[in-house]
């Protein structure tokens, strides 16, 4: 409550902790009173602090319990593991999904995919459909890339993980994608999280440029709340004053999503720093602090990559940047 | 080009750049080479930057010219006026909307309309469909709550500005808003810019929290490059490090936007500050500076909404707030 | 307390707080325990946080109240107003301080004061001590320019506000100066705050770039608890991921510290820009929001000032600006 | 030059070129016209963006070359090494330096030293003089603590490393401390730069919470340019929106200054996390991403600390700590 707070504000506070089935709770404080709701909270939590917050007298509301309650880990204690088609994530293996920004040509991606594989990839990462800034970039090959996709995975056994963009979209990534990606833009189309937590497919979310980890983890929780369990998230780098990187790459958000959620943490170094040349250095930083997995841009000639170009690396680049992680994985008592 | 880079670097770029259909332009700079790439831009320009970043010796592009044609105020420069029944947003007249951030009930909807046109207010804003941080907070009335939106203009002839938060809802609220608002979270949400940037209806377009201006403006773009010139942008706080306040007002933006683009301007004091004590401060703030409108959540009983209470203002407090602000508007040759 | 609390835990929290004499009180929290902690806190209430944040079983400690005193409004709930050899900074007028960003002669100094003055700016501002983000830029021109300031005070009757940056220069800028500036850079140099703080001299506080607003108001405390009760607070703009101006002004700011602090508050849009464009729209934002005073960068001949010639006004498109800021001033009851 | 740039402007540019000594060079550029300046720059380099800035029809005024000269890596090449009483930083080995926030007693700081030195920690940190954000918090034992530092480096033979605040310190510290640290809050107190910069004492320069990796060098710059070259950086975590962490670590700061600039770069994951539970995380990270060395907070007893309890590890966490990071070193071809 507030310094000034009258008797009969502290009264009518009691009153509606009461009325909405709580109890009220006096710490009698020196300098100001301070009330306790007291009870088992529901789903309707996230409401009541607005609901205290403008009542008369009334400082301050805070939650002392956590927003989210599926995506906790004290909800699930053990970490949870992902099954793609075989592949692991959240176990004991660091997974790396590569590949192209966008599917550019059935030989190009077919191409890259066996190459990515060969250096150890586990999943090949590719855009059909592409969120660009301008409307006047390229924006993806659309039914086409899937289908490309798709035939890379055939010819070469990687799942294939790819962004939909829309609600409308869904049904058909889900035919040919193994994973669906929520890209940075969409972390909080909350249409788009309830639909893909309709299907049983699992879902990288990436973390919006702007967006606090406890709302990722809200947004993580909108595709749970759907009966989809299977969300891996997914830091991307924040925006921030520092301009000599794309983005900043927020590896705090690492310990503190493993220490918070249960779900698998990946990190994606190429748009976190927006440069080829620091995508090594923090691949390896983003394994030490104990990332599950490594999403990365590689195209076989980045000069002509009709989008991000100056972030992927060329296959040669990708296999001695694996060889490397591997070993820091390694030291951290996980494989790549 | 890098201070290292070979002449054989050099030529390649310029050959590139002839190859693409430009002029390659030399500067004979004494610690390093700056090549101008000449030539009458098009659409593909955002993906020229990418292309040449990555060529070898190649230190740093950058763009001259700006990325957004159809928002920019030398494509367009006098300012844009957006009719909507009558109200004109971007002329003299500082447009006010306002209206409780959900519609909740018929009979509040009602008299809340009445209450803020008779404060002055010129249109109506309510959420139907409410993106919400969390999914278990209240989601809206869906079309229930347009129903009721539209028979508060119909009762007071307050023109209806409420959320479209998903592409398959575009139809359904355009039946019954007359202005579409495209809240923060789907500022880049591509699909659904492209969707009303095909339908005949204004478009209120919110700033991303985490977004640079220029992206807003590429935003507009998309809608704008649709066929839809009636986009307004809409400032509504940014995510920075101060804890203060819910978010930051960026106040910069009015004069920047009005400098950068002829579409008119709103700012949205509620969400900038979120705490309703601060909100009559940065309303006058936004009309000194420029902005051609704001956007502020009234409710009749604060303690009671059902979402952003904390923010809303009663009408008793609206109706004070809009006597000061006029004062402002007019101090500045404006009316309200 | 953690949901993961034990017993005993809980028990050596409390017996804790007894030790250090205060009563512990026990909120029976049914997903966690919250322990309140009572008593008449003292000037180590700051470091409790620490001390208990680290107790096995503690989830988390927060401050109910706040940790500035002789800062607040609550203690203090009137404005203070300042007395600068008569000009009063607090009180009904707007107080404008203007002048070259750095002291160049002394003919283009008095010059600038007699039109600045006639313009209609209460204070004379200019830097004779220089804070560069380069070794290799002007550095000012010390205590000549200290003579000169004090010199353009003798001829026009302004009081002059000018920077001091090292504990060893206080003396000397006080023998010159009648406001002592603290710069962004050194907001957080406690040495010169203690050392300003031991002056009789009103002191302008300018807001660190990257620092929250309640560290401002510690910076602030850390002056007046040394017996100097004379402080300005200077919004100066923060740096944010925002790129379009050179810092983004927190305008939210003015009303936030005008409800925590009795202290003025003044804004700086020249520094909050960067830019002579937007230099009136946010000169009338600021005063609309309450600010109780602003400082503005004037010089003869921008092109030419040896520093911040892009945000500098011309003597004459300040006159203009006074003018019209004038006006805003008058229509939330203030004067210029 | 703006697109509505006259001949006479343009004209008026190239004059003011070649009259400061440079060659114009004008790129004819088919939407507008781009001049070079060129020539060999020198120092007042940093001052000539503003003073074109500001001419009648230029747009935008930007620097091909760096801003430091000294710093930079092309003007050295070669990564520096730092000798501290033979402790050598910017080596093979990663560097790690340990020890309490606070000197608090003799008994703790030699405890802490030899318990530090036996985990492998190679400098001791402590604090003699601390900035507290707040003046009533414990501001440090002064040359009390200095003394007792002194004390600890003779009985175990470790360098120590400790804050000076203030330009009238400075000769103080440097008659106890072998590496002289600038803090965060002083990293633009250019006064106290210039100051170490006239010692011959290696420096630990901390970036400022909202500064700029240029600002950062351009701060190195300014001791360099005193003579000192003995500068080392350190990155110690950043303000931005996220609030999870009392900081957010710019992880990209490390491989980017290691690109930029010839000094050795530090990482404080104690500061960068302010959370105990996530420093051995981010401590392998800093050095999986290439960082020279580390500083980390230990306290035997974190819950009775003086200051940043929350932060500090205890020696047997921090000799685990020192176990795992080795196994991080050595997969990046490094020692501890």
């Amino acid at each position: 409550m507030s310094t000034q707070a009258t008797e009969e504000e502290v009264e009518a506070v009691q009153e509606e902790i009461r009325r909405i089935g709580f109890r009220p709770f006096i710490n009698p404080g020196v300098e100001r009173k301070v009330i306790a709701v007291l009870g088992e909270l529901n789903v309707q939590k996230a409401d009541l602090v607005d609901h205290f917050q403008v009542m008369p007298g009334v400082a301050r509301v805070e939650l002392i319990s956590d927003l989210w309650k599926l995506a906790s880990r004290s909800y699930h204690p053990e970490g949870t593991v992902i099954d793609v088609r075989g592949v692991k994530i959240g176990a004991r293996d660091v997974v790396v999904a590569a590949g192209p920004c966008s599917v550019e040509s059935e030989s190009q991606t077919i191409e890259l995919a066996h190459q990515v594989k060969s250096a150890g990839a586990k999943l090949l990462r590719g855009g059909a459909f592409k969120p660009r800034t301008s409307p006047y970039s390229f924006q993806g090959l659309g039914e086409e890339g899937l289908r490309i996709l798709a035939q890379a995975r055939e010819e070469t056994g990687l799942p294939v993980v790819t962004e939909v963009m829309d609600t409308h979209e869904v049904d058909l990534v889900c035919r040919y994608a193994d994973v669906l990606q929520i890209g940075t833009r969409n972390m909080q189309n909350y249409a788009l999280l309830k639909k893909v937590g309709a299907t049983g497919h699992p879902v990288l979310l990436k973390r919006g440029l702007g967006s606090r980890l406890r709302d990722l983890l809200m947004s993580a929780e909108y595709i749970i709340s759907e009966g989809n369990h299977q969300v891996i998230l997914c830091e991307r780098g924040i925006t921030t004053f520092e301009d000599s990187t794309r983005n900043t790459t927020d590896i705090n958000a690492v310990p503190v999503l493993k220490d918070w959620t249960h779900l698998p943490v990946m990190l994606d170094p190429s748009h976190a720093t927006g440069n080829s040349r620091y995508v090594e250095s923090i691949s390896k930083a983003a394994v030490a602090a104990g990332a599950d997995g490594l999403l990365i841009e590689v195209h076989n000639d980045p000069a002509h990559a009709m989008s991000d170009g100056p972030q992927s690396l060329t296959p040669e680049v990708f296999y001695d940047l694996m060889q490397r992680v591997r070993k820091v994985a390694e030291a951290v008592d996980r494989s790549v």
